[in-house]
């Protein structure tokens, strides 16, 4: 078993840009809007844009990276997925095995724990026993950790943004994935209760302009996380390449 | 594990008409109006029609496919059901192994998703198991997605439908069968959204006039679509072979 | 795997009469009135009735048919069960394994499906689940089809009993057990609606004069039943084996 | 398979005494007044007053019982268990494997069913597991059931006492444990009820006087049972193994 | 199966004293002010302090223990975990395997049972589990008892405290983890019901001054406890190795 895993492969000089592309599950093809329907148009943002990895459900994956991009990027599986519809608390399960998600060709393996959620113990469970087995196989193991539910009442308060991130450590996730709280010193706060779990920002929906975006990106950077696992704010924009090297100048020369 | 199923055994030239007749498990004899009680009769339709494959619950596939008719024509195994009755958010569950699919002549499993159900997550994990088996033993992957529950305003919108084919792809199906939204268009988006996976749109009950349903067809293939499951509107018809004959002359020769 | 089930092992002819004993379970010793609360008095009309099978819970199996009747009479071993107190919809769980019910002399199991309770999903999962490993190792199955629970209005009406027969064939089942809709007519559509899966009545609580009855099982066999399981109308009886004989007049000489 | 089991190393001549002292689970210290806080005090008891068996949790058994006791008395390890503060109907959930109860050196095991309670499903479901691997592996199966929940108006009631006694029959146990009726000739039925499944009383909590528990014990072996499992009337007494002789006098002279 | 643990590895003549540190999981990082933020700084306290055994979750000991300190100071895995937000009645999922914990280097493994919580049936059942396979390979079990929940009216009485500390006993637990109840006396009592499992006292949150929390610590040595689990007490201290001592001095100079 390893424990302590080395996530060189997902990163370069230990800084990160993911482009995460697990939307068509969570909010539907309303967020896929123009040519970001296809999932190839994403892969080759991905490639060109040169991410550390692309953040696929196991269906793209199979039909879109395993033949055509395994040896051009590297994939984490995203291992849970839930729509957008269901009322309640969240839940989200797993719907790919590890050995699946390593077939398909996968360095790391997400998975969304829905901090607070009346099923957050379903997914605390699912989630250990994933991380077991994937750190066992030599995956990099990364939680979304999102406050969500009937007892949050504000998903992106510095304190619950902190807890996200300590929660991702005491579970045993190499990388923590969360929501930005606002500022730098309250991220700061979150990075140091991530302690040796490294942490990378969820770029959420795409902002106003694009300018608002990058300085969130410089934000949690001067904070401390390694990087950012970035979607709707390329993909969605007019020059997603262009907007890939403005985050990466941020991520990578700071 | 063949994550990229080649299709052609339920395909001609890449289109499919499948005959459908699972409504004995999801409505009841009341749909199996006449003659179509008798499952011997679909079974001569499909031959007869040159369906690319027609749809059963392993009860029915077990006494009247196996010995007569795995020669004569490929069987897709409906692999959950649930009846009409129960009220609230609908949950069908699997009730036919992958190993029993296999054993009983299957080419294909499908399996129903209800999307938006607060049943939703245990549908999604149960799929994904049965996906992974299916595809690792050589079979193709069917899912029905089906907007429906407290959640779900209107079950045939645009949005939906195209989130309908999307879940599809994005949860490892080779065919998404889904139902019409209403308009050439609005299936267009669909089908791009289910992108590598294949859109057979779902027949529904019988249209008031065969030119209505014929029209629908019509619009699906225009839209992208590579055929249809069709059953009420087959086998509740007068002449059922005729009409067989004129959807596939849209399917086929367009 | 045998799918089609020869149930000659448990037929006459092709017909059958079952002697049903397990209300102990589902409706407590109410129903065992008089010498009826004594398995012996039970096993003992079904070896002298010559009934085709006796309906047991595996504890009285265990304890009075296994050494002492499995030479003499088949068993159909009960593989759920419930009490009559819960309130709610109905749901009642395995309390027997496959291999137990061999190992008991077993030649067919039965298994108790509420059509239309909120529990029915997790109900059909486990029938399917009992049928094909019953079906493996060569048991015929029985399927007792109930429709109950809140969404159920009529639960005789000549649809829902139709409904039944269907259910118990499309789940794989080789006998169909169902209750009795009122007339030849509508049940006559009930055993088309099962097609190759045999029919047999389920016997209910004693009618007040054994006429009734008797024209009951009348009526189903001039409807296409093969038999019927009968219980409270026999051993309930003042003379359960003259009762017997009129039966099996009616199934076996029509 | 030992379906029909020997349970003659848990009964002296077909009678039997069982000490049972699992209420730490169950209630609580409050009930273990006194020096019957102490496992020892209790497990001299046993010994000295010439038990069939004493009746413990799998905690006290391994660190009272296996080292000390194993050669000097039987064992009954109590399978579930709950505490007393759980609001609505009753569930207690397996916490011994029958794997465990083997080595730590047990004859029999016991198992409590809340009959009528809105979890029976589940207990009947879990309960047949247990029978059916302790009868595999030779242990003898005791059934605890209890009447319990929204459902049941009269837990004592003779109806209810005889349901009780029949559902361990049919369940498959060796022994069941019920509550009295308040009658010789209610418990009577309950006894005919059993049939080859042996009947002991459930002593329940201490009585006012001495007396009125040794006169319910004698009703029960005038009714039939094999005896009793004795708690709180023995080991709240001020003198507990003159009150053991006095019960088994009732029990082994009659 | 070792049964009766050897608990010498984690006592020094029969005494315990523990550093906890999950509350990054059960609190969140609002306990963990100033430096305790970082498991090293608690990881040196717990060196330097001469503790018995730290406790952690999985992810801080892969991360931090298992290089650094396991040649330093024994391991106590804490193997179910919850945060302090979901509402309704406490249940706490196990979200390590006992497998994991012993490649972490741990010497035994705590869970949390809330008794009482209507969830209970699940947590005593999964800790029965856990308990059975960590006492087959060799850890030693603390159940970590807090009585919670609606049915719970006050939560440190005389009487569920000595409650809390029977269950553990009861349920196979080597070493039992309670709070305190208010006095010697009462503690004395919870002591006597646990018998042969060991109590230590939980810590609690910090109190006003450290006075008071040295008479609780004296107060449960003088009941008969071995010692404490010591948390915020500690590392929220302004000197936690001079409080140490304070509270070493009591513990082992008793």
């Amino acid at each position: 078993m390893k424990f302590f895993m080395d996530i060189s492969k997902l990163t370069t000089n230990g800084k990160a840009i993911y482009l995460a592309y697990d939307h068509g599950v969570e909010h539907g093809p309303v967020d896929l809007v123009g040519k970001s329907i296809d999932p190839n148009y994403i892969l080759e943002i991905a490639v060109n844009g040169g991410y550390n990895a692309v953040v696929l459900q196991k269906g793209i994956a199979e039909k879109y990276y395993l033949e055509e991009y395994r040896e051009k990027i590297p994939l984490i599986i995203k291992m849970n997925g839930k729509t957008r519809f269901p009322a309640g608390d969240p839940i989200s399960s797993q719907v790919c095995s590890v050995d699946e998600a390593i077939e398909l060709g996968a360095s790391g393996v997400g998975y969304t724990i829905y901090l607070g959620s009346e099923h957050e113990s379903e997914m605390l469970k699912e989630f250990s026993k994933i991380e077991e087995e994937a750190h066992n196989k030599n995956l990099v193991v990364l939680a979304w950790v999102y406050p969500r539910g009937k007892a949050i009442k504000d998903e992106t308060s510095p304190e619950i943004t902190a807890y996200s991130a300590r929660l991702a450590l005491e579970m045993g996730a190499d990388i923590a994935k969360i929501k930005y709280c606002g500022s730098t010193e309250c991220f700061k706060k979150a990075v140091e209760a991530a302690g040796k779990t490294k942490v990378v920002l969820s770029g959420g929906p795409k902002t106003e302009k694009p300018e608002e975006f990058l300085e969130t990106v410089k934000s949690v950077m001067d904070a401390g996380a390694i990087g950012v696992a970035v979607g709707r704010n390329v993909w969605q924009s007019a020059d997603p390449l262009a907007m890939t090297e403005k985050i990466k100048k941020i991520i990578f020369n700071n």
